[in-house]
């Protein structure tokens, strides 16, 4: 018999439909001890796991999956799905290169039923499903699953809008657990804590009558007069909360770690043939002492010591924190500098940004769309807003960007941070799109500090040197080793090596390999820094343009890519020369190591080297 | 004294301020005539604006703009705001070319404080200008202008959430006339009609303490219960709304018509330094009786007689009528394909569709990225979806349709209406950068019909011959004349004429104007039409490699553009020859003529003979 003794017998949500609940409890300590090691060993999401357990077996158990439809809201709490539905034994390959995603993904397994990765999207799809069954009038249930943290998304309201009365089986389930990525903010937070503090809230409805009833003389009667006329507290006791006025049946709030309340709430729901709100409270990191006390620090979390909850290896300095601490000395000087982050006030390196200049840290939720509207707004009265913001999250915001910061000239700087390839979250995290559409939104101006040093001086230069809309953008991680003697550091480009017939060009994090490459080179090319990607600097093209040969290396994907953009400039001007560009393919990329995916690619030193040594 | 004797002594809101009751109604009256005469001559937003006399007058009057800031969410229902804010002289230049926009400009007004145009966005810059205010300590007040229309688009809540208990001084108006573009759709606006249908709901709280109040013996002992217990009852009556749990003080429903009544809201709301939300009902079409009665059938119109309500051009076919009926044909054989609009049931040509197939017809409301998500769910359970809607309105959803539709390669079909330039409504609606967002997506396909002919041939295509994301892009209005012999008219691009030297490359409406320009001149080069736009049709480059000049002519933003691509293409395989682009610059094309802004970028028949001749 293994460790795991009865998780070892789950081959599929069959396998657990016929549990006694004294087998289940057994099975949920087994699965949060299963989660704890694999995670320890591989990193990923911890405590959002741990929290949904029960809930997980409990949706499995009252629906009919794969048949039924269950959408997990951006999917990082998927892990107990996948391991009971036949991914087990591969889950050791979590996150790892052709291994398992930390992420549903459809191609993975028929339970996996949408691609899940950034937030707020569940209701949509799952709605989208609940129509296709009602069309199909096959009589199955579609499920959305949903933090809290994710109903700070503006597609979670159209979605809901759009769905409340709509006579599908539309099952939604708020995980709500109060601690999102960060901890959670908004008023709407607040509102779903007011009810989560009375948990009789619902019940009063009951009660209300019961009293009424008891009451002698005027208690009948009122309850008449209540039920009969059209007055406020008719409207009030029988609309309960916001969602049953949008046309849900509301259940809840549930124990999200009652496994036989929760089946019994999922089965009143899943009976009404309507769309209905399910309110499960869940703890986030239950089970694992460390991750329960401190949910926000094993949200996402590299390999950690199981015994001490200690991380394998420390925190290091990264571009992100270099970003807060550099924005957070400009603002001690600067009242008008702003900062802003939609939910990702750790992950953005704004901690002591927030803690130094609380009035001037905004952190807006889940909204990249309102967060750069916001900015525009601050830039419009004076202000220097900052939007520090994950490269793949920000692709929420482009209509944003143009409309409402580019079209005025508004002075917002973005902060585009994890831009490039990100490794272990793959597809859907991905930083390598920003680019192409940052340059096709006009006046727009794109950095791409390679050091810490650069990053520094680029973000003051777009918070004082320049105006409009300007996107700094840095990889995920330290800054690279092997650069060459830094300059100023805020030159729109820089020229290192000899002129020649040869050039070379790259920026960021590829310029240093590039760089290191060349010096292994007999006969090294010129090399060319970008800092200022677009638009093309000036004067770049008057120097390119003397070469009979050059080579771009370009952590972006291809279409619409700086090179294809340079290349394009060269050839308007007549250039007659060779141009080779090495840039990730228009494609999406799974995940993977860094290094790997930049060696496949042929974007490491080695790969460079390799290059422009054959040629 | 002229026409409109009072009307013509308004210079700025100062001179309203003064005004008393008598004489601002006699105002309200002839700012009505005037808008009728001036939008039957322009063309323009008639409805809304007829709707909104009192609220802006009332506005201006309690607000001291332009220090407080007022911000129209849409804008276009600003035009009494901009006639008594200096522009009424101009006002004849409605959206004509160098005129006054049909939207809040900054450039234009001191008192048009944000750029708007896209739905949505006024609660994100107000809350912003609140937060300006309140770091600058200034007292000044921030009021978001929003229709119930734009309540269904997600960043009204991702503000909403963000502002709500923020102690700023936040006015919401939210216009409330149940008839956005299409007639409302969704939850939350029933939930809206339900406050609206109880005049009396909000004054029933000190009704209840009344009526408890008179109750013999068990009334105040219920009274003090309520009061005292942390009850249900007791939190129902003292947060009677949605806006008062997400923390704003809520004011109505106010007689949007009522100024007396509107002013003194306005001045509780602005006296209390918190976040308020004023619920205010209006009539669209108010005054004018073709209007009031078919408010849709106002509310963006061309000129038209003020006598008869009679349009001057009667409807013509256009693509969008075309794509309509195509789509309902195709939908009439096949019980997959759904449609989906985002409240442009009418714009988009899919009335008719409505009707003959409404359990498969979606209106979502204005929300482009719930639709497209929604889209890629129908999709995933193996309906055919296909999403028509402007150019310029899926840029909210380009993370959309790349993370929730192009990653798993759902078959989703965009039908991009209004794609290139749109004309009088200007750089916030402008359909010139699809081009370049649609191509940086993995795997996204692009066609683009330049004929009637050709869209229905291409839409069946893309429905059934295709996998995966295909936009099928097309321009306002009606076929170009002039164009050659139609032949099967899916191929991914034909050539025209002999071969030679010289190719001239284009796509969709530009490529009729081309046609003609080649068929005027002697030595007419190769002419080339795309209908598969992107990725580059295959063959193509094997073709155009054989000539020595390319000239492209391409109604899209130069960044991004297919000729810039095909240009990168083409120099990657080593050509040496010359490639000549006509392309719209990266930047906000004002409004104008459509005719004019071709002639003006080279893009008519007689600056593309002009080029070629010239050559």
């Amino acid at each position: 018999m293994g460790k795991y003794p009865i998780l070892e017998t789950v081959h599929s949500p069959a396998d657990i439909r016929k549990m006694d609940y004294q087998t289940l409890e057994k099975l949920c300590g087994e699965i949060r001890e299963f989660l704890v090691e694999t995670v320890s060993r591989t990193g990923g999401h911890l405590a959002s796991n741990l929290g949904t357990v029960e809930l997980t077996l409990a949706i499995h158990r009252v629906f009919h999956t794969p048949e039924d439809t269950v959408v997990w809201d951006v999917g990082h709490q998927s892990y107990t799905h996948k391991i009971i539905t036949g991914r087990r034994e591969q889950f050791s390959t979590l996150r790892q290169p052709g291994g398992i995603s930390g992420f549903p993904k459809p191609g993975e397994s028929v339970y996996d039923t949408f691609t899940v990765g950034h937030s707020s999207t569940s209701i949509s799809s799952a709605y989208a499903a609940a129509c296709a069954n009602k069309m199909q009038g096959n009589g199955l249930c579609s499920v959305a699953v949903i933090g809290d943290g994710a109903f700070t998304g503006g597609m979670a309201y159209e979605a809901l809008n759009n769905a409340g009365r709509s006579k599908t089986n539309l099952i939604i389930i708020l995980n709500h657990n109060a601690m999102s990525i960060s901890r959670n903010v908004g008023a709407f937070a607040r509102y779903l804590a007011v009810i989560r503090s009375k948990p009789s809230y619902l019940r009063l409805k009951e009660r209300t009558e019961k009293v009424l009833d008891h009451l002698p003389v005027i208690g009948p009667h009122m309850k008449e007069t209540l039920r009969s006329s059209k007055s406020l507290l008719k409207f009030l006791l029988y609309h309960a909360t916001f969602f049953e006025e949008l046309g849900f049946a509301y259940f809840g709030p549930v124990d999200g770690h009652d496994l036989p309340a929760l089946e019994q709430t999922l089965r009143r729901a899943r009976e009404l043939h309507s769309p209905a709100f399910i309110h499960v409270e869940t703890t986030k990191g239950k089970g694992y002492e460390f991750a329960e006390k401190d949910p926000m620090a094993y949200h996402g979390v590299g390999g950690f010591d199981i015994e001490t909850g200690n991380p394998d290896r420390p925190a290091m300095d990264s571009f992100s924190t270099v970003f807060g601490e550099k924005l957070s000395q400009l603002a001690d000087q600067d009242d008008k500098i702003c900062a802003i982050t939609a939910a990702m006030k750790e992950g953005t390196g704004l901690s002591g940004f927030a803690s130094a200049h609380k009035n001037r840290f905004f952190d807006v939720g889940i909204a990249e769309q309102h967060a750069v509207t916001f900015a525009a707004g601050l830039a419009s009265k004076g202000f220097r807003p900052v939007f520090a913001v994950y490269s793949t999250f920000l692709q929420r915001a482009y209509d944003q960007i143009l409309h409402d910061a580019a079209i005025g000239r508004l002075h917002v700087v973005l902060a585009v941070d994890r831009a490039g390839l990100v490794g272990d979250d793959g597809e859907t995290h991905q930083g390598i799109y920003d680019v192409a559409f940052l340059s096709s939104i006009p006046g727009v101006q794109i950095f791409a500090p390679a050091s810490y040093q650069e990053l520094e001086t680029l973000l003051e230069r777009a918070v004082y040197r320049e105006t409009g809309v300007i996107a700094v953008r840095y990889p995920r991680g330290s800054q690279p080793e092997g650069l060459p003697e830094p300059d100023s550091g805020d030159g729109d480009y820089r020229r290192l090596g000899e002129s020649g017939k040869r050039a070379a060009v790259s920026y960021g994090r590829t310029f240093a390999s590039l760089w290191k490459a060349s010096r292994e080179l007999e006969q090294p090319p010129a090399v060319y820094q970008l800092r200022k990607i677009y638009p093309l600097p000036e004067g770049l093209l008057e120097e390119l343009i003397e070469f009979q040969e050059i080579f771009f290396f370009e952590e972006a994907e291809a279409v619409g890519s700086i090179s294809e953009h340079l290349e394009a400039a060269l050839c308007a001007r007549g250039w007659k020369g060779r141009f080779e560009a090495a840039t990730l393919p228009s494609a999406f990329i799974p995940q993977g190591r860094v290094p790997d995916l930049l060696a496949e690619y042929g974007l490491d030193q080695e790969s460079i080297r390799r290059r422009l040594q054959e040629e």
